[in-house]
C-alpha cells in the first residue's frame, strides 16, 4: 500500500488530535459520520481530507487512530496513512464499533456537538440516535461528551504547514487587490468588477474562501448595505467609495479581507470618509496592539468597540474576528461581544498559532459605509499581521 | 426589490413544500440552520439555492413561508422571491421564532431529523439543544417530529424542470463516454483517462456529481476492486474490462451511470465476461420491467438479486438503486435490501416523478468485476429509461 503524500497535514492533525485529548482528559474521540459527499462533519476535511460513505467511526486515543468504514471505502482511507488500524464492514457497523470501543474501554468518549460552535457541531439528531442505539446495553452509552473543546484547541492550533498555508492564501489575495487597483474604473458595475477577481483567482489557481456568489463582497456607493447580496448591477461613481470582502482558499486553506477604495485624488476625500477610514483603522491597529495569549475573546472586541464608541459611531453589528483556517469562519474562539447568539465562544482564550481576522464597519452621514479587515497570527509575545494593513484609502483617478 | 429569475426552481419546490405538509398531518415545518457555508443541511440548497450566515429559521405552513435571518442575510433572502415573510433580527433570533411560531400556532412541527435517511438528516445536536432551549416554557417544544417523510416526498417527487435537468445531465454523461470511446486506448493509465473525462467536464461546463477524486471512478483489470479508491496509476491492458462510475451535476442536479469497455474486438470477449456481462444487463432489464408506482424498495431490490442468484454469481453487496436529484444519492426509497445499514428506506414505497439508479456487479473468476448502473425515471405505467442501457460490451480494439 503506497502512502500518499498529499495528506501530510492530515497525518499532522490527527497526531495533534490524539496529543490534546489528554489535556482535555478525553479517553477517546469519536467522529461518527455518514455520506459525507452530501453533508461532513466540518472537522473530517481537518483530519481525513475525503468523505466517507456507509456509517463510519474515526476513533481517536492517546497512542491508537482507528477508522471503521464501509468496504468500498477501506482502500482510499488506508492509502492516506492517518489511520493505525482501519476495519472495514458490509452488513453492520455496530459490532466492530463496540469490539473497538471494548478493546480501548475508553472512560470519556467525546463526540461532535456544541451549541456555540459550528466547526465543533458536526454530528446530526439522526446519527446521535443511532449510535445510542448501538450503544444501548453497552456501557458506553452513558461515557458520551461533547468534543467542543478538542475540536476548538485542535483547529486553533495551527501547525507550521498550515500558518504558511494561510500566509500564501493571504498573499494571493493580496496580489489580486494590486491588479484590481489598475482594473477597476470609475463606471464599472459592481458585478464586472466581481467577475475580475474570478478571473484571477482561475489565474492564481485558488477556490473561494467562501460561497462564490457573494465573494468578493463588492459593495459600490452609499446605497448597498455591506451584508451578503452578492454584487449587483450597481455602478461605481466619482468621490463614492468602493467596498470589498474577499478570501482565496489556498490548498484547502483561507485568507479574509477588506479593503476601500475611494474614486478620485487623495485630496478629495470628504473629511467624514477620512475621518470614518481612520477610526476603522485604528481601531483595528489598536486590537492588534492589546491581542495576545491568555486574552479572552470579548476583551479584545470591546478594545476596537470602546474605540469606535469614543471616536462618536454607532457600534458594528457584528465580531470583531473570528478564526481562519480551513474554515473562513474557523470556530473555536470568537474575538466578539457577549451577545446571544455568539454562545460562550467570546468567552474563550486566545492561543499561540491562532489565527484571528481583525474587521469592523463605521456608518458615514453621506458615503455609507467604511470597513476594513486584517488577518493576524497570535505569536508569543502579541500577534503579526499576516496582511499588509491599509494604511490609506486606494484612490482611483 | 427585483425578484431573481435564477431561483424559479427553488421557488416552485417551495411551493411543493407547502402543499406536502397537509397530507403528511404536518401543521408546520422548520428549517433551523446557521453558518451553512461550512455544514449545510441537505435540503437548503433544495429550497433555499444559497446559504445563511446566523442561526436562521425557515418556517413553511400551508399557507405562508417565513424566513427569519440574519440581519446582513435579508437582502439576499428576500431577493429570491421565495418567502412571503423576510424578518432580520440583529442580536438574537430568540423572540422572533417564538414570536412567528405564536402566530402561526403549530401543533405538529417537522423537524430536520432522520436515522435512516441522510438527506432528511441535516439538523445538528448542538442546533437541536439550542432550539430546545429557546422553545422550553413554550408549547412548541413538545410539538416537534421528524421531518423525515415530508423531505422524502419534497426530494422524491421530482417537478417537470427537475426532471429536464436531469435528463440534460444524464445526455452530457453519455455525450462523454461518447467521446472516450474514440479517446481510450490499451495502454493508458486510469488517472490520463480520468483526466481527459474532467476536461471533457469543463468543455461541458458540468461539476461533478459526487467527490470528484473518484468521479470518474476507473477501474482497470482484474485486481482493482471496484469502490472508492480512485483512478491510480494502473494501464489499461488488451484483453482485460475497464469500468467507469460517472455522474455529472447540470444546473444542480446529477446523472450517475457505470459503464464497461473491453479492450479487444467483440469476437476476444471470454465467455465468463459475455455471461457476466448479460447477467448485469438482464438483471437490471429484469428490475425495470418490475419497476412501478406501489412497489416497495425491496421487492425491486429482490428482483435483480434473485436474478443474480439464479445465474449462479454471488449477490453484489450494496444496494440495486438509489434516487438522484440534487445529490448524487438522493435520499427518499431505496432498492435496497432489508440490511442494517440501510435502516427502514428499503421499506419505501415507489411514487410517479421519482429518478432512480439501477445498478449491480457480478464478480468473475479472471477479469475481476462488472457492473452497470442505469437511470430511470418512474412512470404511472412503470419506468422510463433516462439513460441509453448499455447492451453490449464496448470494445476498443
Amino acid at each position: 500500500m503506497v502512502i500518499e503524500m498529499k495528506y501530510e497535514i492530515e497525518r499532522a492533525k490527527a497526531q495533534q488530535a490524539c496529543e490534546i485529548l489528554k489535556e482535555q482528559d478525553i479517553d477517546a474521540w469519536l467522529i461518527w459520520v455518514r455520506e459525507t459527499s452530501q453533508m461532513a462533519d466540518p472537522v473530517l476535511e481537518l483530519i481525513l481530507g475525503g468523505d466517507l460513505t456507509w456509517q463510519s467511526a474515526l476513533i481517536f486515543t492517546e497512542n491508537e487512530k482507528i477508522a471503521i468504514v464501509g468496504n468500498f471505502d477501506k482502500d482510499g482511507v488506508k492509502s492516506k496513512g492517518i489511520f493505525d488500524t482501519v476495519i472495514p464492514y458490509t452488513a453492520s457497523i455496530r459490532d466492530e464499533l463496540i469490539k473497538q470501543l471494548s478493546r480501548k474501554d475508553p472512560n470519556r468518549i467525546a463526540i461532535n456537538y456544541s451549541v456555540n460552535d459550528v466547526a465543533a457541531d458536526g454530528l446530526t439528531v439522526g446519527m446521535h440516535k443511532l449510535l445510542l442505539d448501538y450503544l444501548k446495553n453497552t456501557p458506553f452509552s452513558n461515557r458520551l461528551m461533547s468534543a467542543e473543546h478538542h475540536i476548538q484547541k485542535l483547529r486553533g492550533r495551527k501547525t507550521t504547514e498550515e500558518v504558511s498555508r494561510i500566509r500564501m492564501a493571504v498573499e494571493i489575495a493580496e496580489n489580486i487587490f494590486e491588479k484590481a487597483k489598475n482594473f477597476v474604473k470609475v463606471g464599472m458595475t459592481e458585478i464586472e468588477i466581481y467577475d475580475y477577481f474570478h478571473h484571477c483567482m482561475k489565474e492564481y489557481d485558488v477556490t473561494s474562501a467562501w460561497e462564490e456568489e457573494h465573494n468578493p463582497a463588492v459593495d459600490a456607493g452609499p446605497y448597498k448595505q455591506f451584508g451578503h447580496a452578492g454584487p449587483i448591477e450597481n455602478k461605481t461613481l466619482a468621490g463614492h467609495l468602493l467596498h470589498f470582502d474577499f478570501g482565496v482558499k489556498y490548498r484547502g486553506y483561507c485568507s479574509d479581507i477588506q479593503r476601500m477604495f475611494f474614486f478620485g485624488n487623495k485630496r478629495d476625500v470628504p473629511a467624514e470618509v477620512q475621518d470614518a477610514f481612520e477610526t476603522v483603522r485604528d481601531g483595528i491597529q489598536a486590537a492588534a496592539d492589546f491581542v495576545r495569549p491568555g486574552a479572552v475573546g470579548y476583551e479584545v472586541d470591546a478594545v476596537a468597540r470602546d474605540f469606535v464608541k469614543a471616536a462618536g459611531y454607532e457600534e458594528y453589528q457584528h465580531a470583531l474576528g473570528h478564526q481562519l483556517g480551513r474554515l473562513a469562519h474557523d470556530g473555536g474562539t470568537l474575538l466578539g461581544p457577549k451577545w446571544e447568539r455568539y454562545g460562550d465562544s467570546p468567552m474563550g482564550v486566545v492561543e499561540v498559532g491562532n489565527v484571528f481576522t481583525l474587521e469592523f464597519y463605521v456608518t458615514t452621514e453621506h458615503y455609507g459605509q467604511v470597513s476594513l479587515e486584517e488577518d493576524i497570527l497570535i505569536t508569543r509575545e502579541g500577534c503579526e499581521f499576516l496582511s499588509q494593513p491599509q494604511r490609506e484609502l486606494i484612490c482611483i483617478s
